[in-house]
């Protein structure tokens, strides 16, 4: 098993409840799958937790537009928040990343090593996926009602769209830079406030990591509330990619890579792709001004040259790292 | 007492404070029966006080539809969540389940014994007869105003409809398979986000059993917000079958059973019993979920065949069962 | 000041902090008349807090009516919760009851001395009147505005009437046992829930001091979203009677007592008197209720004949609680 | 580094967390920058948190005006609180008070040196500018596309006007003196209610500090909500002052300074500065309320004459302070 888990970039140890881990259930075949995949399978359910709730509360709000008595449940930008909440709960054993972009920053400034990200990343990817199969496996026939058919399936602008339910499309007037800027500044935000949020150090006023998840709730709604107009916010790859792609394979067409101008794919027209770089830019400069100003502990930009010294001896810095984690037991 | 108490599947022991048990106000016949019967009236006031918000916050927005000053109290989802938490504040010594499905596989997963089901859920259901009662009582006159007249009682579609007030209907146009599938995923999101944040292993995060209340607020709320437009989301037995009892005990008519299609009764016509059925399904299969792909302590999924060996030796496996409960006392 | 304090009915020793009671600040006159009114000073301020956020959400809704823009800040309902949640924080030294009737229940069911209840009462009474003056002192301007004209002051249902800004004015078509009932059931509600968060001994789920204020928020909330419209309730006699004297004071008139046909006041046409009778008789109920199905600890209810046997021996049952609260140095 | 925070009036030790302060990083220039700044860059980024979250909102609600679809986010009041909220989290080792008027009142009332008091409200105001200028890049092509063309910029009461999401501007009907009440009692609410929440003396119910962050967002959402329609409640001069300095170099015209018939400035026409002014007053009083009516522990109101006597003796009163604080090592 320690061998599976290494394989996959994983610790060789999961992490299991001491007392559990002496039940002698681990003799099962299925238990023994689990432990192996026991960060995987926690992003997976995360993210799938977090679209469940993300995607349902548009689709909901949507599909009851113009309803005399509304659809139950706000206008739903409160329930992403509440989703990626609830997320953090269920992918308690994993670090709660549920967004490669800040499984990447952790790589970057808070030494998660890089051979976890591939296996991360799938398992959010395919939470995406599959989050968004369900909420269209809930909604079909309202959509059916919805759109004016069976079958029929539009992308904004079309007046009754119901693309948007699962990635994110802009607004029409917004420039192209607008909207980047907007996702840059809006990821920027997420990743310094969680590093802020995350990190003990940053005293004065006691921190508690019970609050964690509460605190993740306001941030998120927060952004929305703020920076969340112009594009829709992704801030999140998996939550605008995988529900794009399920999206695409459901009928709605090439327009949903080509909508706003090419808002999401990196044409030759117009070379954009706004909602697949910028949170990974964002969330890089967000944590790099936290490190920068205020965090004390560990990170490359608390190191001589800001940790750039490391490009230029890579295989030297590889060689180095890999016997620091031997130590710690990690590989 | 305590042979009371086993009579009705209950541990033979009361769950009472050790101060208060000393007391000696044991010795007076309330107090007895207070004991006797602790875990079903904490089930049956925090089952009152459930629905006391949830059908009152609903019957608050619905009779002032059209008021130039509107309701004091938002749209009234929020508050069914508001009640739950408070309900579990109330329910305290009894596990605070709520919901009979919750019980059940409470029972099925989490060694809660079989034997104390039906005494919850008899609790459950009077509870939300006794809640729907009091919010009935205190809004009949403006029921009467809003009908349009003493005593009319009427049930969805119908215009100046109160009977949602008590139980949930469709909407219209909604395939009963959807409405089906919308009120089995609502309770697999339950009860599967349930068990991850009772869960002390899923770690990662550190846990407080003092936000359980709160989250289950979020959780409801969110649930409300992303699933409960098709069905009005009974996700609980009692929550829709025990106002709708009462509903018919005051006056409502048949069509309380047969309103959307036959949409709660299971008929010939149309065999749907939807919220009858699909919570129990839903939270069986939340809680499947959760203890294959997280859980990693004691459950029949973590043992060998996923404890459906049980079902080849079920003689075998009860006596086994009572042993183990007699040796930890609980018969 | 012990003697000054015994006075008053309070504990002869006031609740304060051990370090700073050894600051030597005790010598100066201000000091020690802090000290010394320690308790009612807590229960004036908090309820000045809870009557500024309430009274003051309310003004600002009803005065930007029919604004492009509307007033910052919801729909105000909420706000009543807020406020009885930062009083509580501000009225720690004093139990924080802010409400006469949650006093009394105190005293009926919790031991807390009799003779403690009128310093408490004159406390709350003087904020709610303080909090309304300066509520009205931060809006006359407004209020001119809305109503239009300089010193124009109206009471419902005159079109432009502000004086539901500061007491509770009923639904015209709700009958008289209805609003009774709302406010009785409102208030029974308040006091079951709050000795349900206050009791300890209501295991199962790990209770926390830290939620409660909290929790009263979602509590106050709750009861406006759900008994809240048919008569605004009032639940608290001070919130109600003392801005209801000072409306009157600043020259709203004679209807603000018998607006609602007499809905305030006891008067021979139409014997109401709804939210000066109904909080206590509510309050009482609902403190009985909890202790008789619930309620493990020391109480009048876990006492032979319920504690009715004091009736019969009034003197006697007076000098054995004066005896014990002498061994407590209580008096 | 002592050297040059002490002439910073900082404290000569700098709060960093121990297990960090011994990783030898403190050799690196920009580490040992970052120590020095510690409590500047943590009001400075505090402060950008908070304008990111309450002019973005702002900003958003504004610009989406009249879009069929609206904007996500609620109508923003809520979400300055939020952004107080977070920003307390970012800016834990300073204090986090992220308003003048209040790091006023701690030096008035809680011992905090004056001599802090200036670097603190420079990074303060700095936060102030660059949090505004943040909001603007981002929504420079949606506020071209409201105001109807590139470059135009205009000030309340024109009717496209946009400068509100920078600055407050009063109702027009609201006379002056109201305005300077408004705000005034706003202030005021908010010290008094912060000291009662910082006061752990004030016993009664168990404080925790993990819960100030959430109760300052419930504070601030409410004096939003009860005190904030008639002024745009600033309550915060670098909440005002910095956004409206910014939007003046934008291009806004003077008449940022003079709308509201010169509401922010000190004119000879009409000399209010409400915003400029009001705030400093209202903590000043709130402060000494509470410490009049309720703390217990040092500060001037609880010495002879209320701390008055130092004005006749400044310079002995000086120089014992200073004596103090080097025992306490502070200088």
């Amino acid at each position: 098993m320690r061998h599976h888990r290494a394989s996959l970039g994983l610790h060789p140890l999961a992490p299991v409840h001491d007392q559990h881990a002496q039940d002698g259930q681990q003799d099962l075949f299925w238990s023994r799958v689990r432990t192996t995949l026991r960060e995987p399978f926690a992003e997976f359910w995360g993210v799938i937790i977090m679209i469940l709730f993300g995607n349902g509360s548009v689709a909901q709000v949507l599909l009851s537009t113009g309803q005399a008595q509304g659809a139950p449940g706000g206008n739903g930008f409160g329930i992403w928040a509440l989703g990626v909440m609830l997320g953090i709960y269920v992918a308690g054993d994993s670090g709660a990343y549920l967004n490669p972009a800040i499984t990447f920053s952790n790589c970057l400034y808070r030494q998660l090593p890089w051979r976890r990200f591939p296996t991360y990343f799938i398992a959010q990817l395919l939470g995406g996926m599959v989050g968004s199969l369900i909420v269209y496996a809930n909604y079909i026939s309202a959509i059916d009602h919805y759109e004016g058919g069976h079958g029929i399936r539009t992308v904004p602008p079309a007046t009754q769209a119901t693309a948007g339910i699962f990635a994110t499309y802009p607004q029409p007037f917004v420039t192209k830079a607008s909207q980047f800027f907007s996702e840059f500044i809006a990821s920027t935000i997420l990743m310094f406030v969680i590093f802020a949020l995350k990190d003990e150090a940053n005293m004065g006023l006691a921190k508690s990591a019970h609050f964690f998840p509460l605190m993740l709730f306001f941030l998120i709604f927060g952004i929305g509330a703020c920076f969340g107009w112009e594009t829709g916010y992704a801030i999140n790859f998996v939550r605008d990619f995988s529900p794009r792609l399920i999206s695409y394979g459901l009928g709605y067409g090439k327009e949903v890579w080509s909508a706003g101008g090419y808002y999401f794919w990196v044409s030759k027209k117009s070379p954009s792709g706004i909602p697949m770089v910028a949170p990974w830019l964002g969330c890089m400069f967000g944590g790099f001004l936290y490190d920068v100003f205020i965090y004390t502990g560990k990170s490359p930009i608390n190191s001589p040259y800001m940790g750039l010294s490391h490009l230029f001896h890579p295989r030297q810095e590889i060689r180095r790292k890999i016997e620091a984690e031997k130590e710690l037991h990690m590989v």
